[in-house]
This record gives C-alpha cells, structure tokens and sequence, in this order.
C-alpha cells in the first residue's frame, strides 16, 4: 500500500461516521481486523462489544428503534451473519435502521472453500431490504455511503454491506461524502380523500395503526381522527415502538389470538390501515382465516410501511376537521402489589414505578397481555415490542435502547424461555453500565406452546410432547447466571419482594436482574 | 380429517424412525406443534429440548459424527434456522449426516407476510445438501424419505426438509419406505494407479486425509502407505473425527498457520489427498498464499470428500504392498501438573487420566495446539474438531456426541469467547444426565483475535481494538453460570486443583464443568 494511503476499511468507518452512524455493535473476527483497527481513528463511532452476533444484531434493532439512525453492526462472515439473522429478521419486520458490516474472505480467497467460506448474500438477503457486496478497497467508501443511505431511507431499513477482506487492507482514495436519504414516499392526495370519505359516513370504522403512526405527532393525529369520527384507534399487535401512558393519546392493540382479533374487527363498515398492512393472523390455524379483518369491511390503505403515514394522518385530520385535543389516557396508578406473585402484579409495580421517559421492552409472552393492560395508566413512557415473533429479542433491545439514550431508563420484561436465547445480552449491559432492569417473568415453562399445543388441534399432550415444552428440569437460576455475567440480581416470590427489588433496581444507574418467580 | 387418518407430521416422523432416525434435537414452536405431538406416537424417536437452535443443529453434528446416521433437528420457521445456521455450517463442511426439520408456516399463510413469514429457502441453501419444502400432508412422507435418503448418502450430508403446518396437521396415507441411500462414489482405478506411481518415485511425497479417512481400517491403511513408501501421513487441520492415542497409528495435523502450514508442505515432489480438498489457508493474509501445497508440487486427489476414501486407500495400499503393521503411537503419560495452569498443564492433566475410548471436542482455540500435543500418546480416543470455523461449537458437539455415545465419556475443551456462543447446551447436558466434562480455558481474552490483528499488519492496537479483543470485564464467572443451568462446577488455578476437578469430573456419570484459568 502506497505509504500514507488511508485503508479501505477506515475509509468505511469515516464514511459511516460522516454519515451519522454513532455506534456498532461488533462480534468480531480476523476478517474484520481492519475494521476493527480503525475504529481507534474514527472515535466518532462507538464500538460495543456483544458475546454473541444475535446480541449485536439485536441490540442495532434497540438502538434505531431509539435513535431513529443506523447503528452498525461488525458481523463476521455467513456463520456471524446467521448467528445475527434472528433479531435481523426482527429488525427487518420493524423497518428498523440498521447497517450491517460484515466481514468475508477476501476477494481471491473466497472461492476456495475455506472452512468459513459460504453464500452470504443468501443468509442475508431474507434479513436485508439492501445488499451489496465492496469488490476492492477503492470502491468500499462508496458502497458505505450507499449502504447508510438506504438504511435511512423510506423511514428506515436494514442494509447489508460485506466488506471482503481486502477491500479493508487494501489503498482507498479516502471516504466517501454522504448520499441523499430518500424520505418515506408521500401519499397520494386521494388515499387521504378516500380515507375521509369513509370515515365521514358515520358507519362502524376503525382506524389501524402502525409503523411510525404510533408515536408523537401522528398518534396525536390518530387519535383526534378517532375522537372527530367515531373511529375506534387499534394498534398493531406488535408495534416497533409504542408511546403510551398517562397523557398520552390511546389505542387498543389489536389482539395476538385470531379469534379475538376477528371479533375485535368485526362487523366495521370501514378499516383505515396507516403505517402497516391490512392484519394477518399471527399463525394459520385449522378452521380459523388467516385475514382477520371482516370479509365484509371495506378495507382500504391510507399509507404502508414505506410511506409518509405521520403526513397522511394530519392531512386526513384536516380534511376532516378533527383539530380538538383527543382524550389521553388518565394516570392510574395501581397499589403496590402483595401475596402471590403473578403477571398483573407485576405489572401492577410496574406500574406504580415506571418512571416518566421510561423505555419498556416487552418480550414477557403469555405475561405480556395483563402487564400492559395494568401499566396503561403509569407514567409516559414508549413500549417496544417482538415485532417479528423471533424469541431472544428483548435483551438485546434492551441493550441497544440504552446505548441510544443514556438519560432513559429501560425495563425489560422477559419470559425465561426467550431469556435463554440471547442471554449474552447481559455481560454487554455490565461492561458498558447501561440502566438496564431486566425483569426475568419465570414460570418455568414455554407457556405459550402449551398454549398454542391445544390451539392447533393436535390432541392430548404426552409425556414426550410436555418434555419440549416445559424447562424447569432443571430449575434456571437465573440469580445466578445474572451473577455469572457481572449483572446483580435478586429473586422475588411475592409481591412485596418484586416491588421493593424494582424500586432498587430501577433508583441504581447500572444494570439489574430481577428473577420473578410466576 | 378422515376420523383415523394419520396426520402428514406423524407419517413423517414414521418415516424418519423407519430409515433409521433415532434422536431430535428440537427448539419447536406453533408451526411444529404436530409434529410434536406426534412424537409421543413414535417412542423410537428420542427428543431432546434445547434451549437455543444452535445447540440443536451443534448436538446433531456430534450425534452425526459419532453414530453415522442422521438425527433430526426440529426448528421453527426461518429464524429458528437462522439460529441453528452457524453449527449447522460447520456440521455442512464436516459433511455430518443431519437432518433438518423446520416448521414453516401453512402454505396459504406463508405469502401474507405475518411477522415470522421469511425465504427459508435462502437462508438454508448455504448450509444444506439437500433441500426441499412438502407442499402438503399426502406427500410429506415421501418427501421425508428423500431427505432421510439425502442425509445419509455419499457419506453424510445435511438436508434441510420444510413442513408447513398443514403439511403436519392434514391426513397423510401414512410412512413412506426408506430410500436407496447411495454409497460414497468409487473411486477410478486410474486415481490409485497414478497415486501409487507417484508414492513409488521415493521422492519426497505426503498423503494427506480427512472425512472417513481419519480413523478405523482407513486410517490404518494410510499409516501402512506412510510406512512403505516413506510418506509423511498428514490430517486436515481440523478432522471431524479422528483417531489418536497409544496403540494408533499417528498422523500429523497440518499447521493451522499459514506460514507453519506452507513450510510443512514445501519441497514434496507429491502430495495425495484423500477424503478432503487440496490444502488451503484459513484466512487470506496480504502478502501470504492461500493455496498452501507447494506451487511445485504434485497435487493429485486419491480421493475427494463425496468418493470412497477408505476403499481407495486400501486399493492403494494393495497396490504398493503395503501389507504390514504401521507404526503405531507409542504410549506415553505424563505426570501430572503440579504449579501454575496453562494448556500444557491442562493436556498433561487430560493425557494422565483421559479413559480408553473418550470422546474429546476441541474448541480450546488458540490453547488447542499445546493440549493436542501432550496427549497424543495417551489412552486411545478419538478427537472431535471445529470444522467450518463457526465458533460456539463445541459444548453442542459434545452434548450430541454424549447422546450417541452413552457409554463413552465425553471431555469437551473450549475456550471462555466461543463457550458464551452456545453455553445453554449445559442445562441440556443437565436435563439429559449426559457424561460430559466441561474444561472451560478461560484466559479472559479472544486470544486469536489479539494474535491475528497482528498477523493481518492492521498496524498497533489503540484502545477501541483492545476492547474488542479482551473480555475481562467484567469476568465471566462460569461456575455461576454453570450452576444457573444445573451443572456441578469447580473453578482450578494450578495443575494440582485442575487435576482433581478432572479426575472427580471424569469419576461421575452426569455433566461437570471446570473453569480453568489460565
């Protein structure tokens, strides 16, 4: 390399920094090296070090989800990439901003069927709204700004860059300038009129969103629709990012189980869809559809995913006058709980403690439903959600969110069944001394298999079938493995334990583990 | 459903138990609730939960390899296999016969896009042999067969079948019959012809092995080569299986530097490769080859990986007379260690007390070499090794091979960085009472990494790399950690503690982890 010239690798992680990415969450190996030797001249670009890529990968969802730009990852040829893939498809459900970094042979080596050699862009295309591969170190910057570019864009997505690893050893001409990010695609005057128009016959309608609808000034706008209409305001089932609370404009998650679902949303003469796609059942199950709006509603898209749905709920909300304050959820805030431990009283805890700004992660599963449904009163705070149904997400979230905003404490509410996933998550939440209070909702079980055995007519549980689906021989200790990992902990059994352990964990600035025994 | 009819999940299940499947590494979900069910039809189908898909595809490969006959996994949709991709890339390029079943959602469900609806195509491809996906419960079964089929030719391979939910819960017409399995190809009598006339020449010649070729009658064939023609017998940098100890005939391994690994090769006039590929560098190094087999060598394949490597060397081996003993591995036991630990101290420690007929996994990493040299004229046991460079593989190895092995101990090594990948296959190794014991060389560091930054001339590490390669802080507790998942646990400083840990460890049937700190 001529003396001086500056590695296609740094010229990577300068163009990254020039273009706002602030943090990368990095399970390196040798063929990152150089990424990882450049880190220490982009100091811009905090590095984060996970014990496993789907922490990494995971954390990058937490953290666009929080920030609203990419984090990078630093992912290590296909295996690293599969080891990612799960909180990636996650990511990719919840149009989160994420720019993957992933490292591979470099370009001559590559088909020489090495040990790690194998098809990345086959692992990642599934996970990837945008892929591309650097061929030479010259070109890599380029690729860079045209990967940022395309995880900001349209609201956000996940873009997969692999830099082989020679195109990060070799010359480059330097970064790459920032390249224009494509805003989310604006909606077409008649969907909004169309939309009016429906809402304005005074028949039974509803208004689902979203997407970016789901918070600030859009879910403001939602909610006066609501209020000016008679619309009802429906949520989806896993929203990316949820603002709610004391103060805060309400809506009504559309139901996880289809029967419900199906009779949440029948008999509407009208269905407005705003940031999202008209609903679908979670699964298929015999007997029951797997489109859960009524077959008679007129169904019809005001924005999707990719489109302006913040724009289109303020044009709708002028053309139908909606200006007033909607109704905001009144603060309710439950006693303390005592006696048995179970989900609504930890919710009910929660609720009572859940300071203002606070961020919930909420990967509680069977728990998740009596917890929100108690914490609706609480303190203004946003509510993360499983938004591509891949267990081993909360976490990791958890970790990115904290990394994104210091200032805001963060729950996480977590199953012990899907705490086992991505465990890891824990170690990089004491390194880095996030504010971090996991709440570990363990029964012991995979509840909502047992749940879903009887759901699918499969018939009577044997002794084989009830082994994969219980996980208390033996017993987690999940005190312990919190211990093993650097996180304090304690275990609560009733509810004046689990209160007095939230309220310690969440007034200590470091990270906490709470094992509640349900 | 016809009242009687068997579902397409219990015929598929009948199927596997028919063509000879006698374990499932499962981590279900919804979509594979029948299959579930159908497993308390079809008792000689053991299932073992896991807690994480990476275990399950990890337990498959040391099942695999040590029994000779595929487990199944059972993984739920794109993400589970997403999970279960980076031991299932090892397990790809170890060419273990494994069997995936991945649930996936109904077939009318999978184009709506619900939140786990992914190409599950794509991610498999890179890791499967075969791949198919039932397009209904009638012909599930015969599907089944095929994959079965698919899984146990040329060999071993992986294969990858999807069942759809209502390919599980629709009627079938019941189990297919097993499939033709094919053998692995012959091999030209021109290739041993020529391989022999190259041995013949008396100049400076080596025979390298892997696949089938590392152990029983073919390993011993390569040694009677060796010895009659004065080649050197050289393995695969990492064999998925092989032979060593007193009473065996020794092989080299070859060097996993790429400088070490050229030096050995250099100046031999032939070089027979059989039961692998012509000899490549792990990683690309700027200014190194990648091609390590001298560029004046004679390169000639005896026999490829998919080819009939242990008939071959025998044809061989008749060819050129080579008729009599080898020389076979001298026994030779250390003392044991005494003082400060280190992996020398460790291999002598495992040389003085490993039994006739363990079962080693090594993932030690950068420990390996020391270890690997020290116990070589120990008690006869086979070796277990990280194929396809995807760490996170050892503990599921183990766990596998302890499940197709119960009466053969299992001694895993492996380092602090990788165990953290995969360390819930100890509460499995718990669950299962499974005799395994766990060495964990805990040296707070990614060794490899520290060692590789410099080998790639990234230039001096600043503090951001450093982070990145050192994972002190904070210290993973593993005896903690064990413990969390049920696992007896003692941690060792010097080689007189060590020593005892291994010897009580070995001296009980169940799961025990060490921690050594080195």
């Amino acid at each position: 390399m001529a003396a001086g010239a500056m590695t296609g690798a740094e010229s990577v992680l300068r163009t990254l920094s020039a273009a706002g990415v602030r943090a990368c969450f990095a399970n390196p190996g040798t063929s990152e090296m150089h990424l990882v030797a450049a880190l220490d001249r982009v100091p811009e670009v905090r590095p984060v070090l996970t014990l496993f890529e789907g922490v990494a990968s995971g954390a990058a969802d937490g953290y666009g989800r929080m920030a609203g730009i990419p984090a990078a990852t630093l992912l290590h040829l296909g295996p690293g990439l599969g080891n990612a893939f799960a909180n990636l498809h996650n990511a990719y459900k919840a149009r989160t901003p994420i720019l993957n970094v992933v490292g591979d042979h470099a370009v001559e080596h590559a088909p020489l069927n090495a040990p790690l050699a194998s098809d990345i862009a086959s692992v990642a295309r599934p996970v990837s709204h945008w892929y591309a591969s650097a061929k030479d170190a010259r070109g890599a910057a380029t690729d860079a700004a045209a990967a940022v570019a395309a995880a900001r864009s349209h609201g956000g997505a996940v873009a997969t860059l692999v830099v082989p690893a020679d195109a990060g050893w070799g010359p480059s001409a330097g970064p790459a300038a920032p390249m224009p990010v494509m805003p989310p695609a604006p909606v077409p005057a008649e969907a909004v009129a169309e939309a009016a128009a429906a809402l304005r016959t005074g028949e039974p309608a509803a208004l689902l969103i979203g997407g970016a609808a789901t918070r600030g000034p859009a879910l403001h706008a939602a909610a006066r629709i609501a209020a000016a209409t008679g619309a009802r305001l429906i949520h989806d089932t896993f929203p990316a990012r949820l603002e709610r609370g004391a103060g805060v404009p309400a809506a009504q998650p559309l139901p996880y189980l289809t029967e419900m679902a199906t009779e949440a949303l029948e008999g509407l003469a009208h269905l407005v869809i705003c940031g999202t796609q008209a609903p679908v059942a979670f699964f298929a199950y015999p007997g029951l559809p797997s489109r859960l709006a009524d077959p008679a509603t007129d169904v019809r898209t005001l924005a999707g995913p990719r489109e302006d749905a913040a724009a289109a709920l303020e044009a709708l909300a002028d053309a139908l006058g909606a200006a007033g304050e909607p109704p905001l959820a009144p603060a309710r805030v439950p006693e303390p709980p005592t006696g048995p431990l179970d989900a609504a009283a930890i919710g009910a805890a929660l609720a009572a403690l859940l300071p203002e700004g606070a961020i919930v992660v909420d990967e509680a599963v069977t728990a998740s439903a009596p917890i929100v449904q108690v914490t609706a009163g609480a303190a203004p705070h946003e509510w993360l959600t499983l938004t591509g149904g891949a267990i081993g997400q909360g976490l990791p979230v958890a970790t990115g969110a904290a990394v994104a905003c210091p200032d805001r404490p963060v729950v996480c509410l977590e199953g012990d069944g899907s705490a086992m996933y991505t465990l890891q998550a824990l170690w990089t939440q004491a390194r880095e001394a996030l504010d971090v209070t996991t709440v570990i909702l363990a029964n012991r079980t995979y509840a909502i298999l047992d749940f879903e055995l009887s759901r699918v007519g499969a018939g009577a549980k044997g002794p084989a079938a009830a082994g994969l689906l219980e996980i208390g021989r033996p017993d987690l200790d999940f005190v312990a493995l919190a211990h093993g990992m650097g996180v304090p902990a304690r275990r609560a059994e009733d509810g004046e334990t689990f209160t007095a352990a939230l309220r310690e964990a969440l007034a200590e600035p470091g990270p906490r583990l709470i094992e509640a025994r349900i």
